[in-house]
């Protein structure tokens, strides 16, 4: 199990889904940078389970504490400890996921790879709650990215088969994402979301569940960030968004669509703008040779409907060796791809100020 | 830039499109596993263009060299070295990608980020000719999974709209993995196969070109393999197959499809099987918490149309400043993902291997 | 700056001498070992000041709190994360290291470096107060290598021209490393202990401090652990040897007296001993190219006299940029060597480990 | 096995004494660096055996041929791939290193470890002849740490009982380091180089071997270069050298005397020179807290005795088991020290290239 992720910038997540904190060290920040706790705080809150009907009743305010790395406000070059406490992690009774694993879960693989030694409550390290010191770390890693002139934003795509307008890959605008960093449901098409709400209580008063696909873009990178191979930004950012729970899929630019085009008609065509070079289109999503083309960076990360649903599911008691039936009645959101949304941005952010730092 | 990946396998490409030699370091291999050379030769040959229609004209042998780290057909625990040369390299006269950049290729990012001084030829670092020692690394990496019961095999799912049939996700059987690697056009359908063909060559006659999907599939990995966040298969595969040029398309299992899937319908259900723990559905595409659930593993990655098209492109002369049109007429090929394939298998393979050998 | 470090095995530390908590993450663990956590409070307790008259006299119970990575005594496979509060940290009025930087330690450069930014009471991230979490890191490694039949132990060769006996290098027997673990004194000669305790008390009420060499040893290593280069385990040792403070000479066997030594004197003859191959001597120190030969492994460490003394020293006022004099009369030990015997244990636990589970 | 190092700058080393060639990969490299390749032979040159009686009878040019990353005379930004092919390449008959080990060698942990699968012959891949390509890596380092100010220069501190002078911690001038470059036989005092090569002419005539110190210096670094903990310059430095084969020893500063030192002699004084921040002694060489202070780095290698001898010397078939005796009767060198000069120099080039383009 590798935890640890980064070349120029290293995070280190710990914790479990009901032990006493999650966290995360972040190591390799530049000293001198002013972390606005405020700003962070409200990143966080967009991850955070909010007690309407939409997302988990865990009550957890996520409150990131930072321990080291930190003095008057701006980062000292020392490695950043972040702590986050469970406050409401509650192992109900009778419940035990060594013995019956619930389908769509790391129960079962977890089980036979650890032999019963993992922490099993609530997922344990598997869990989603993890996302709480990653958004903390990709948090931080936006404010140093806004203050160089970058900025992330994303939004719901679609749930189910609601579909949000699209982000124009050519003129996407910076007002379009830092709009969407204020809404709690983000999307473009208020009537859209107002769908999606409905569509997920619709499934969530019948005991099931509903996935989703995320739109992610960052603004203003410089023209060949990134690299070649594994130093592209395409493969760095996929090592990190594929790490985040219940992502099946990914995309950038066209993606799959792209794999039904001609090339003259996906190539991006170089023309003057102003004076300058300009792309017409941005089939691309910005990346081309695993560099930034100074066009806007855009993504698609596709979202399993969240496994854990009130439904009768067949599943088999390990103990005794006989099928049996389970309903997960615990405190679970019945569409994890609205508190998906800043995770997906920390993760990006995160890829994005590694690559930067290397230069 | 960064073309050195791994945690206990490592690899490290070098070279260029033009250069003497392309290559690869790959360390970390235990002593004692006899490589046939033989089969490591017909691996690298299904990448190797072959001269007919479908492929660049470029002729290359693609023989692996292999420098050190092995004795009397054993690998010693030592480094492998393994050097391609490049043999038809040509530099066409007049042809200058820092000065007109090709539409969809990394030539314009690469003289930003470089100032010139990026090899641009043929793409240079950047260029498709780096999957050759990628393969060479896979191919011996395949060979040791081999040994320890993992097979791997991959097939092109789609050009342009003609579908190749799916894998079967519960019961994919060995033999139609092995059979795939014998096939120059590695379909499960002959008759797809065929009208794929039909399609490549249509559009190569326009001077155009293609995209396509492929989708890859592992057997036999041990339940558990891979593990919680950047040390999941899912991440591990994605930070190699998102190294390979031209792949902007990534997904496991049902995909980009289980976000518009009910919990109750995506979840796989546990059952009992001649006594033992199995499952009826492989909508995960055999990956739960970044780990192995037994069932095979399946994804599909989406390529993009070869970026080089002999119809006219619109671009920029960086030195004049000015609009012009380029054709590009070298040796290209109409549709990169038939050769494609053996890099897919090699990736999966170097990215499995580390996570089996890591235990 | 980089606070992380491994392979197999990763740890990130983190925290400031006078923060709210010092502590390490601690990734790639095996699940199911279990952790005997008497056992490693009570290393710790071997490197926290006793409040004698040999040490500082800040109070410091160090406990090391694991937050994540344990269930029911054992260790679940996903990272451990260590934390252990300052409760004892004081900021004495009117000091301030940016500003009138005390020779000997990490304030003048690191003031340059980070431009004032870094955290500089007390050291900051550089104080020797980070040994505690490498020790709680290191103490854990220690009980996974003594299941594994491996055993660490160092004692304090001399203080200043005081020396102890030396560990015999060929015949080290287990009981002499077990007793040193319980001593406060950790010397193999008593009456130089108390030599070295009169010495240390002498420079103090001077308002001077001592240097030392710490020689240390482990038993139980299979032939042939540790590799060629960076792998090797004295690369390895070293590089987590000579991240400890104040440490300024490393040595293995016979070190730099072996650069006077004939080839015919220094190599170390194999012999058969009781049928099975063995060795006379152990001018080596236990290793060749880089991997253990079955012998014990040896090295000393040097340590530089503490750099905090009473005594007045010549240093710069960088603010009014005048030649100044310093008296640092904080709490610091008059010889750090007492309370770094463990921290070159865990050092060398950690180092161990990771080529043990690298197989 | 692990060659592979680094976290800026990556390298890779691969092959063995008497296989087709050795080399190494370069990656991290910044774009637009010119190399003067006359500069990397002369430098290799200095490694390489000149055939008289003090170096191994085996010929061998040493020529760095760059297969990639290099383009007119300049770097890529892409991977530096350097072959420096075997051409005296010998296996003496009846020689076999997995069935009778030479003392002193890798050759018996090896063969436990690979069980006979390693390239035993001349040592294979643990052969001081892999300093051959290191070189070449810290070769090209050291020409981009001259184009930053930065040099590097080493001297042979002592053979045996020898002794040349040291190098003036405080008052190190540019023009010694530089000098030493163009010497057959790198020392201060030429008396002592005189009396250095008699030494060893009369150990080799015996069949026997001599050690010796290497001490090392590095002028222009930026105060506050390196960091805290694992990215200190110490840690890095010290994992790179204790790579090298026969390295026993490794002292920063005073060393191993700083530990019979008060901490009144050792502090360096801060002091005003000419209106700035100076220091008055170095007892630090160079470096507190891991990073630079701004004066000469300095540090000593200790090398054993060359572990092959002519002398007869006990050891035991592994095939009988029976003890026998051993005339080692190649071509080896009667003192490495000779020829580890540059090796450390590119070895402390590598480290301190990696520091600086972290930033």
């Amino acid at each position: 199990m590798s935890s640890s992720w980064g070349k120029r910038i290293r995070i280190s997540l710990f914790g479990e889904s009901r032990g006493a904190a999650v966290g995360v060290v972040l190591d390799g920040l530049p000293a001198g940078e002013a972390l606005n706790l405020k700003q962070l705080q409200h990143f966080m809150s967009r991850r955070a389970p909010d007690g309407d009907e939409l997302s988990s009743s865990r009550r957890e305010a996520d409150e990131p504490k930072i321990l080291s790395g930190l003095k008057s406000g701006f980062t000292t070059g020392a490695p950043l400890a972040i702590l986050i406490e469970n406050k409401d992690a509650v192992q109900p009774e009778g419940e035990d996921r060594t013995r019956v694993p619930r389908p769509g879960h790391a129960d079962y693989p977890a089980q036979v790879k650890y032999h019963g030694y993992q922490d099993a409550g609530g997922g344990g390290h598997f869990s989603g709650r993890l996302t709480a010191p990653l958004c903390a770390a990709g948090g931080i890693c936006l404010q140093l990215l806004n203050r160089r002139g970058i900025t992330i934003g994303a939004h719901i795509a679609s749930i189910a088969s609601v579909q949000d307008e699209r982000f124009n890959a050519v003129h996407l605008e910076l007002q379009t994402l830092q709009k969407l960093q204020s809404l709690r449901m983000p999307v473009l098409s208020a009537e859209a979301g107002n769908q999606m709400r409905r569509a997920i209580l619709c499934e969530a008063s019948d005991g099931d569940s509903l996935g989703g696909v995320i739109e992610c873009a960052a603004l203003g990178l410089p023209i060949g960030l990134g690299g070649a191979w594994f130093g592209g930004l395409e493969s760095r950012i996929a090592s990190l968004v594929y790490a985040i729970p219940a992502v099946k899929g990914l995309e950038f630019g066209d993606g799959f669509a792209a794999a039904n085009m001609r090339g003259s008609e996906h190539n991006d065509a170089y023309v003057l703008r102003d004076g300058a070079l300009g792309m017409e289109t941005n089939h691309a999503g910005g990346v081309l040779g695993g560099m930034s083309t100074g066009l806007p960076l855009i993504f698609r990360t596709a979202f399993k409907p969240t496994p854990s649903i009130a439904k009768p599911q067949r599943t088999v008691d390990l103990q005794s060796g006989e099928e049996t039936t389970l309903c997960v009645t615990g405190r679970n959101d019945p569409c994890v791809v609205l508190r998906a949304v800043p995770a997906i941005e920390a993760a990006t952010a995160i890829a994005l100020l590694d690559a930067l730092l290397e230069g």
